[in-house]
Order: C-alpha cells, then structure tokens, then sequence
C-alpha cells in the first residue's frame, strides 16, 4: 500500500484522489472540530466552503458554525473552537460549517474513494479506518493560505507511525517520510511545538490558547468523521461495505 | 533575521527571492558537486538550465558536465557525480554544468542579494557566510521534478540548525521547523535515510550507491560556492564587500 504526503491544498490533483482513502488535515482548528462535534453527538457536518453557501444550505434546526480570519462568522451559533462544541450545543444536531482551509481540503477531496477528517485528537482511530478501508492513503495537510502549516504536518507524520503498525509493506513518499521524522522529533514537546508555530502563536494571540492545547492532544478521541452524500458522520454508522 | 524554506523549486516566486540571501540545495547531486568540484581547484562552474545553452557557452578548455535521468549527457566530459570531480579533472578549469534540478535551482535564486550551492557537505560553510551577509534568508530545496526530495529538506533542516548557532533572534517558518525537526530525528542515521528516500533509492538501483554515502557526509568541506555574474566561484574569492 502507498502513502502519499501532500503539503498544501493547492498542490493538490484530482489525479493524486481518485480511488484513494484521503485523510484530510487542518489541526487547527477545522477537523479537530469535526471530532469534537461528532463525538459530542452532532449528528452530520456539512462542510461548505463559502459563507454564503452555509446560509443557502442552513435551515433554522442547524447548528451555523464556521469561522474567517480564525473568528467566529457574524450571526453564526459557533465560531470554530472545539471547546464550543459541548453536547449542550450540538447533540443531535446537524451542522453547518464553513472554515477558511479546513473545509476547503474536504471539498478538494471530494473525488477521493473515501473522505475522512483527521486530527490528533482521533489519527488512531483514522488509522484503524484507513487500514480496513485497503486502499492507497493520501494524507492532505489543508495548510494556512496555501502555505504549509506545521501542525498538519505533524499530524500527517502521526498517521504515518499509526499506519506503520498496521499496514505491512508501505511505500511512502518523501513528503511524508519527512514528516514522519518531524513528528518523531516534536513528539516530547507536542503543545509547546503547536503553540510555538505559526498558526498556535496566531490563534494563542487571539485568545485561543486553549484551543491549540486541547487540538495538541493525541489520540483522545475514537470518533472518525467520514464524509458521505455531503456530509461529516462517524465511520462506523456509515455502511462501511462501501469502502 | 528570517529564515524561510521553500519546498519546491515550482514554489519559489521572485518576490519570495528578492534581497535574501538563497541558500539553494539539491543534495543528490548538483549542490553536492558544486561544493566538491570547486573543493579541488575548479576555477568557476557556469550553472545552466538546458543542454543547448551548455553547448553554446561551453569551449573547448572547458569541462563539460552534467546529467539528464541522473545520466551522463552524451558527449560531456563528466556526469554529475562528486566522485568524478577530481582535482586531476577540475583543478583550473572552468565547468559549464547542466542537471535536471539543481542548476534549475541556482537560475530560480538569480533575482537573490546572493545565491549559495548548498549541501550536507558544507552546511556549516554556508550558515557562516549567510550570517555573514547578514540579509534575511530563503533555503530553497530543489526537489525532484517539481516534488519535495526529502534529502534536500533534511539538508534545510541541517541549515536551520547551524544558522541557529550563529543568529540570535531568528523567525523560523513553519516549513523550515519542520525540517529541522526532521533532521534532529534522521542525524544519527543520515546516510541510512537517504539512501531509502526516492532519489536515493534511484540512484542506488543505477549504481551510484557512493554518491549518496558521500553526499550524506556532514560538514565536511568548507568550501561556499556562491553566484557572481552568472558563475559560482568559491565565498572568499569573490569581494565580501559586495555582500
């Protein structure tokens, strides 16, 4: 089975999806969100990638979530920090979200065999998902701006040690490869590595300083968001003889 | 001061470039050859993109070199393996060299304040005239046919360390910190690493498996190949004071 890296959205081919198993990054914040809001008993997430979509799609029952310039949208219920999304606020609700990268590398990887939101709240669990799904893994870091983003990088080298012990004979590519000795080397000093980077020193400028320390802690969380007809629902609840 | 790493050559735009200092590395080999090539007593090594622009530089007191598909090009004197560049080959001449990506590579930094080969071989040479330039610095991995080439990262990575000794008060970019996470954790086995990467791995198969064992030698030149009037001459022979 192959692995392949990609830094950037923008980097990213149809070409390089199609048949594969994509595991979708942006640490901070989007797909920790989508996490946190399933295993908080969200019942969907609609990923969008415009605000005004969100408001053509949204009925009054759903939850409006999404944020722009990290701040939560004007006349939107949550902005996109994982702390907001308490069962309180999203059990059994669908959600509406538009993000400014996150959501986009779910879009830009719509074509792939199967569509799954990874974090390092939930990369066991995304790689458990991924090896009974059989098929070649692309790991897309969303980045920031189409710039590389540190935390999703070292998210991608997480998956790519959880996908060793479980997957024989896996070819890797240089991107990946590198990032898995980055996250081998960051691994002691996760939360200072993330809060050191460019997005965690902007979000902990911000008065999200929380929310880069929550986002920094592997493996919390079992839910695995995969996306189906449009929307975000726990793999497992989806039919997984699709994939 | 800035560092800023660029995964790509297909990445790097002029206003990325303009007044740094471009630290440009292809490990595997064109850097790497530079660095040796001018070690034993080459003269100067005129960098160019294609093999019709060597041909029409080239006289015949030069030595031709280079490679296409990591081979010799017909009718060149040398391919692009550091262990043909001895000084009973180089030493007085002038090189006029064209390889797939790391003369790319050096024309892409032209619009730079100075342009520098960097490679394992000389990292410590290159961080101490850069901190000697004193301008804000690019390092520019060449990479493979527009994909990122993990031993040109590492190699970054290896350049972030040494420029850290040297500089205080250094603003790192996300990319370059993770090279340089990288690095930390593929220093103990750096010639292991690059031998299983995707451009060592090639040239093992093609029955350069040396070149990359040499190329995978820290530090251990000191000679800065640096660009004056579209040629790289030894940092020291060209004025300082230009820079």
């Amino acid at each position: 089975m192959r692995i392949d890296g990609i830094a950037t959205i923008s980097e990213t081919q149809s070409h390089d999806i199609a048949g594969k198993t994509v595991l979708v990054i942006d640490v901070l914040r989007a797909t920790s969100v989508m996490a946190a809001a399933l295993e908080n008993g969200a019942r969907q997430i609609i990923p969008v990638e415009t605000v005004a979509q969100a408001k053509h799609i949204g009925v009054k029952e759903d939850v409006m979530t999404g944020e722009r310039q990290c701040k939560k949208i004007p006349g939107f219920m949550l902005g996109n920090s994982p702390l907001e999304f308490s069962p309180q606020a999203v059990e059994g609700r669908r959600i509406v979200m538009t993000t400014t990268n996150g959501t986009r590398g779910i879009q830009k990887a719509v074509k792939g065999f199967a569509v799954i939101a990874a974090s390092f709240l939930n990369a066991a669990a995304c790689a458990d998902a991924a090896a009974e799904i059989k098929k070649d893994i692309v790991i897309l870091c969303a980045g920031t701006q189409d710039a590389f983003a540190l935390e999703d990088g070292l998210c991608a080298g997480l998956l790519v040690k959880e996908l060793r012990s479980r997957i024989e004979e896996l070819r890797v590519n240089d991107f990946a490869r590198s990032m898995e000795l980055a996250y081998a080397a960051a691994e002691p000093k996760l939360a200072e590595t993330l809060l050191a980077c460019e997005s965690g020193g902007k979000l902990s400028a911000l008065g999200f300083r929380e929310d880069v320390s929550y986002c920094a802690q592997v493996n919390a969380l079992r839910v695995v968001p995969i996306l189906k007809d449009g929307a975000l629902r726990p793999y497992g609840k989806v039919a997984q003889s699709q994939y």
